[in-house]
């Protein structure tokens, strides 16, 4: 007896972000998530949550509407029925700024609805979602402390606080309270916004403040090869990897072949259909997931299978989420043996009020989150924060997120950092 | 609440097989077989079923015996039960004579557990394993009549009801019969038995005979590099695709790069670990899949997901068989969205009583075999047929498949042939 969707449902909501860098601007006040919340005919309710770009909401709303009758087992056809939906224009919300535009937007589309499918499944028939996918593997799945370079303020408004980090001084002091606040560790710094030796000093600076935690640095694509080559030879021994220093496959593979340090990717490598000439070029040799543009929860264990049968490592890359996505990201980390790494989360950034599940679920201890054991994502929605934070989304101006054009109103004549230095 | 099992029972069953010829041998009188009996403690029984080869029913027990208090729901802790069960010594048990010996031995023995587990799940749950699998993309799966090159009776007995076939006529007969009987939509002969010059001519005198319907060949590679690299040649725009025509991943790429006709295989790709190799050199353009050696279903839809990541064709392979793999081999095919080609299967050449499962699931129409829809597999054990099938297996002296061993009786000269022509 099928389990048919008779109603989808997509609530924007924004939530308070904090001036953190990257090489192409800096994050805007709010940042925006889609909520999905996927109704079957049984009453059951899931839960999944993606970007909350303008575009990327308009492509979620076709697919639901096709989404009415089928099956919440049936994720070929969910998975269909996205595909038929999607309009020829694919161009915006890609969820990340400039940083990721060539991950598949059917993939990105399908993924809320999937994970909500699953949070279903598994309300149905009584197992988290982490035994649909083949079972826990660890009870907990362990974070990385994520460092950014930021302003003490959004311009015109108070100081945070989390307030300036911009030297390595501020990048040990903000890594200091994150470590004794949630436990983490290991430790990734954004960088590919200050010129690269002022990065490599506050790793150097990280690895003297806390000299047994992996250090990963990521300049999303910052450097040329040849400063890509050089930052690698400087750190070597230092970094656990070296995400992205060069923008492209055969940019990173040019690096590859010269340096010891494993190279990351979430910038080349984000769809299926880049693995073959990756791998192929020797390109990576970490990937990290991410089950938003992966297309969801089995796809990344797709990938995840992938990375184990051609020797990549896996690891979980993070953009700002709310505690939907939390869920799901540690279900997955959970039941996918070979992820090598701490997973990356923003989960500092936010407020804590600013979430839309129930409080007490997702807790950090010592740098790690307890896979939840109840029925589905094991978390659930709370309505007046939906409302709340459906409020500020209505109540900002952001609809597509924009770092290089908030960056601008500060800074003219800034460019994304490109292979730039 | 996890679902522990409780029992698992392996018996060893043996079913009438005919003079089937290849490049190895002759199939024996009796085909071997084991089935899996998973129990749970909430009184729930599935099935699964693999090679009943003395070496793999040792390790089949050796794992059976790890495997009580695991939660069903739990794939990943039973594939570490089997995995830590196995002997230092993986030589015999291969199920496949000397055809397939490099295929992963913790994948062999983990599959009829696994297909087991899913088979519990779905009765636990209320749904067929390809809902488990997410969901079927098509009502029905398409096999290929599997012809052979046969003896028209074992030595010293009396003729069998399919007779002789010793030439492109007796193949032509047989396809016919096959064809009329089963409504087959695709072909596939095995060779490697015959000077290839023969082979090709009753490839021909079957495209004579059934001018629309996809044909392949597959010789188990019995021929070298060059012979391969000719009869493609010779068979140009007449197969769909040629299948291990020489042996070995070195050897398989030398004729893909001089040939246009897709080869196809299930010998030099049968564990992941070959996959790397086997694309990098572009050695083969279709892999058959099987769930027996590759790890159960959810590891055979790894391995279709790496298929249509890195643009291999895929196929399903298949020896002797019984019902629970027909039924397994079904739910897997049709949750498979890119299985792009009609399954093999010995099907035709099992006689209908000699099966462990109760009639009237599983029925050919048009070739193909309706999805089961019911909980689980869908087929229940007789346990009348059961004990037949057993105690024909406790009156054979046949303990490991030897198809080679059998010829030499007949033949006491006979070597297997690889690149032998």
């Amino acid at each position: 007896m099928p389990s048919r969707i008779t109603h989808v449902e997509i609530t924007p909501v924004a939530f308070r972000d904090l001036p953190l860098l990257n090489n192409v601007g800096v994050h805007e006040p709010f940042a925006l998530r889609s909520v999905v919340e996927v109704r079957t005919e049984d009453g059951v309710t899931g839960l999944g949550e993606s970007y909350g770009d303008a575009a990327h909401l308009d492509r979620l709303r076709a697919a639901a509407a096709r989404l009415k009758g089928v099956d919440v087992f049936d994720l070929h056809a969910m998975a269909r029925e996205v595909v038929d939906s999607l309009p020829a224009d694919t161009s915006g919300g890609h969820g990340m700024g400039l940083q990721i535009t060539t991950s598949n937007t059917a993939d990105r589309v399908f993924s809320p609805f999937e994970v909500a499918a699953l949070d279903v499944q598994g309300r149905l028939v009584g197992r988290p979602v982490s035994d649909l996918l083949g079972g826990a593997v660890r009870e907990e799945v362990a974070y990385s402390a994520y460092a950014f370079y930021k302003w003490a303020a959004h311009p015109g408004g108070p100081d945070d606080e989390w307030g300036a980090a911009l030297d390595p001084a501020g990048v040990v002091a903000q890594v200091r309270r994150m470590v004794d606040e949630f436990g983490f560790t290991a430790v990734k710094l954004k960088g590919g916004v200050f010129p690269p030796e002022q990065e490599v000093e506050a790793i150097r600076a990280l690895r003297a403040e806390f000299p047994d935690l992996p250090l990963r640095l990521d300049p999303n694509g910052a450097w040329t090869v040849e400063t890509s080559v050089r930052v690698a030879e400087q750190l070597d021994g230092v970094l656990e990897y070296l995400e992205d220093p060069t923008p492209g496959i055969e940019g990173m593979a040019a690096v590859s072949a010269r340096v010891d340090v494993p190279l990351a990717t979430n910038m080349c490598v984000v769809a299926f259909g880049h693995l073959p000439p990756a791998i192929a070029q020797d390109a990576v040799q970490v990937v990290l997931s991410d089950h938003h543009f992966w297309g969801g929860l089995r796809r990344s264990q797709d990938l995840a299978r992938i990375c184990e049968v051609f020797g990549r490592g896996l690891s979980m890359h993070s953009n700002s989420h709310l505690g939907i996505s939390l869920a799901a990201m540690t279900h997955l980390a959970a039941a996918t043996p070979n992820l090598d790494y701490a997973c990356d989360t923003h989960w500092p950034w936010k407020r804590p009020e600013d979430d839309v599940v129930v409080p007490g679920v997702l807790e950090f201890a010592h740098g790690a989150v307890k896979v939840p054991t109840t029925p589905g994502l094991g978390v659930d929605l709370d309505r007046d924060a939906l409302a709340r934070l459906h409020e500020q989304y209505e109540r900002t101006d952001i609809r597509e997120r924009d770092d290089t054009g908030y960056m601008r109103r500060s800074a003219p004549g800034f460019s994304p950092r490109s292979a730039h230095w």
